[in-house]
């Protein structure tokens, strides 16, 4: 026998991740009485910040912030939130067949014909990002043709060097945490158009891995969930919404909340777990059968002091043994201890989680002696973390879409059905997969529940006079 | 305030369409005790057989018969349920580019190049879909090759002709019911080779269109439910399976079930949305969001007589029109009317399928008219049916597999995770995605079954020995 707990007010919003939570705040401010339900015991979502055993705080989710994320910048201000620029001066390490070699800048590569080759296809890259419309790709002149390529495809056709075609797909998963071969081209083009373009995403100084919170980045949920207060519930697993001509009731296993309105700001994926009634149109049912999450596992390792730094050398690494693909200096501000962050992205991460712990942490400090020599293997502390595993989030770093997602089921993916509005970083046109793509999607997202709402009362206004 | 009834039996089966009604009837005669939970008010999923106006009977889901599905063939002979063969002797249209030509065979192309070109296009596919290994597709040696790519690209790649490469990516959607831009090649090898080849999936005389059934498809499921009696509980949509030593408990909103093991008979993309406890692990969960299911509208057109015929016609069409794309005829056994059946398949279905009945009637219509003569105006009846509309189906013919589902998650598609075992057409080995391979998948699952529950009672009596 079980009692469900009834609730009321506004607008509800299922899920406490940055765009839930942002959507929230915006509501309270125009004046609306709302609740955030959050399955888990903790906000933040694909952010998550814990403690290392010496006390300093590490992202095991989400962790960097750019230059051009001004929601993100602005929150952090707000909330006294300190940030700092990532660690990146000095040579980087490439271990590819077995050598190691150290070079500066973006790429490994030296030879003249592969690097042009690279210029111009990543030229091309850019050129077409920054034509997509973003709010519409599916409305791009070509995009029938785009969305029926792989970015693989992509890179097969548009560049010929044998390096040149390496570079980019190995690049692909260290933005889509997925394969080359998996992705459309039209939402290849888009992502890094939202962005602001291959450059901005892909660097550290300037761009998308600039700067981190010292806090960690889980700090700006916990500081907009204070903002709310006991208005979010956690441990509530929403898995009905229904709605009708009086508004919404969202029910959880002990809950039931019934409101003018909902904002669902959980990726697709998640969204399309939870029954509706009546049930969605096919073509918003369809488009959450068809953005599967990233795969990503992320490591990191922590020594008495970054000593690759008195190497001359950044902490950034770029492999083809897998475990780890990528590095990077994680090390707090500070330099109070010095911490290697390693990534194992899209099917090298999807083999490697089925092998154990123990053949995971061998193989990567096998990849960072190699990279960083023989005190890379003095570690006093490994950690992992791989978002697929937890119930919640089932990936990262957000949702991508295969050929024909986009150009068949597109508008279906922020478009609200009824009283149902979408949130989530994969409805976002700025830095799209990112927190700050979730906090301007959960802008837009509480400003059409308001527009909705001042309609309303205008059609009553009018009904009475 | 709400009660839940309990329930127990030794397994329980999810789902009524023919893979769980066969597993559940298998467990039976096995000498278990089963409940069958089913979402809907009927049995059948996938097969839905109705009356037109006229009280013919027809099939708005699967409804064809090979000669080699012995299971489906063999059931029908125990059930008494007569089939007949489809009409398609005759000559069949094409309308393309506004022109209306008649051929005969399978193909209206008669340029001898592109006819060579598509014919070792063919012999090509089919010497791949014959090499696969169906038990572990990933296991082929080419396989991460081929999950690379998509059918399109192969097509790109191993055709040279326009014309040719039109021929198969005009016959992907029909196959498939998506584009072949979205299909990886590793998973329409396995495909082709679970239906035994091409030609034995696209011929009608002697292949997959080969046989009806003169009482509707769906008559097979409701002579296995009728054998199960009360054992099959409608109306229960299952939200939660929780497992632990001790069994299973398989949560509705009014029921909970206890048992030793459960059958989840349903797509995976279906399977994902239920909650369970633990959670899946990620390999399992990543699968089931990389699976969509296909997009296809049926249509059928009722007539007074099938006057078709008396031209010498097949009632076969294949056009550009996109509604329809392909016709059969579907006219009664004893041609006491005449149908005609239309599928509008992949990407045109779901642009449609936003439009309203009556443009798609009106188009229809259109075609035909084209196709077959001013008679095909003078219908008595049209239906038309679109399954991702279906909350309990969400699409046909069956789930499909982008680019790397097949190997990073391949294994994962049929591997019980401990006390849940999976059935379902999806999850078969043999004429997988057609009723075929629903029976032969929930045979297969009932013996798992069978197996653990005998290796737990070996266990049991070495203890006690």
């Amino acid at each position: 026998m079980e009692v469900r707990k009834s609730l009321s007010c506004d607008v509800v919003v299922v899920g406490a991740g940055m765009s839930g939570l942002t959507a929230a705040v915006e509501l309270r401010r125009a004046g609306k009485s709302v609740f955030v339900l959050e399955a888990r015991e903790r906000v933040g979502g694909r952010t998550h910040s814990r403690k290392l055993d010496n006390g300093v705080t590490i992202d095991i989710g989400g962790q960097w912030v750019a230059p051009t994320q001004q929601r993100v910048l602005a929150l952090a201000q707000r909330l006294g939130l300190r940030v700092f620029k990532t660690h990146s001066s000095g040579t980087s390490v490439a271990l590819l067949n077995g050598e190691t070699f150290h070079y500066e800048g973006v790429t490994p590569i030296t030879d003249q014909e592969s690097l042009e080759d690279l210029r111009q296809g990543t030229v091309k890259l850019e050129k077409l990002a920054a034509s997509i419309p973003l709010e519409a790709p599916w409305t791009y002149p070509h995009a029938a043709a785009l969305d029926r390529i792989t970015f693989a495809e992509w890179i097969e056709q548009n560049l010929t060097t044998e390096t040149g075609r390496w570079a980019l797909n190995f690049q692909g998963p260290g933005v889509f945490s997925c394969e080359t071969s998996e992705l459309s081209m039209l939402h290849v083009a888009f992502y890094y158009g939202a962005g602001g373009g291959v450059d901005a995403m892909i660097s550290t100084d300037g761009g998308g891995q600039d700067s981190r919170f010292e806090a960690g980045m889980q700090q700006l949920s916990i500081g907009l969930a204070a903002e709310l207060g006991e208005n979010v519930l956690l441990g509530q697993v929403v898995n009905r919404i229904d709605q009708d001509e009086g508004g919404v009731r969202v029910h959880t296993d002990g809950l039931v909340v019934s409101a003018e309105r909902v904002i669902v700001a959980l990726s697709p994926t998640l969204a399309g777990r939870i029954r509706y009634s009546p049930p969605m149109p096919p073509q918003r049912d369809s488009l959450t059968q068809r953005m599967p999450m990233g795969t990503a596992i992320k490591m990191m390792f922590r020594y008495a002091t970054p000593f690759w730094r008195d190497a001359g050398m950044s902490g950034m690494a770029l492999t083809d043994r897998q475990v780890p693909q990528l590095t990077y200096d994680n090390s707090p501000d500070d330099a109070s201890c010095g911490i290697l962050l390693g990534f194992t992205e899209g099917a090298p991460a999807r083999e490697w989680w089925l092998k154990s712990r123990a053949e995971r942490e061998a193989r990567a400090v096998d990849t960072l002696v190699q990279c960083f020599g023989p005190k890379a293997a003095e570690y006093v502390e490994f950690i992992e973390q791989y978002w697929a595993a937890e119930e919640f989030s089932r990936g990262c770093y957000a949702g991508t879409m295969p050929p024909g997602a986009w150009t068949s089921f597109g508008p279906a993916l922020s478009a609200p059905v009824g009283r149902i509005h979408w949130a989530g970083t994969e409805t976002a046109t700025c830095w799209n997969g990112y927190v700050e793509g979730a906090m301007q999607a959960g802008e837009r997202a509480a400003a059409e529940v308001l527009k909705a709402g001042h309609r309303a009362q205008a059609r009553a206004m009018a009904h009475s006079a």
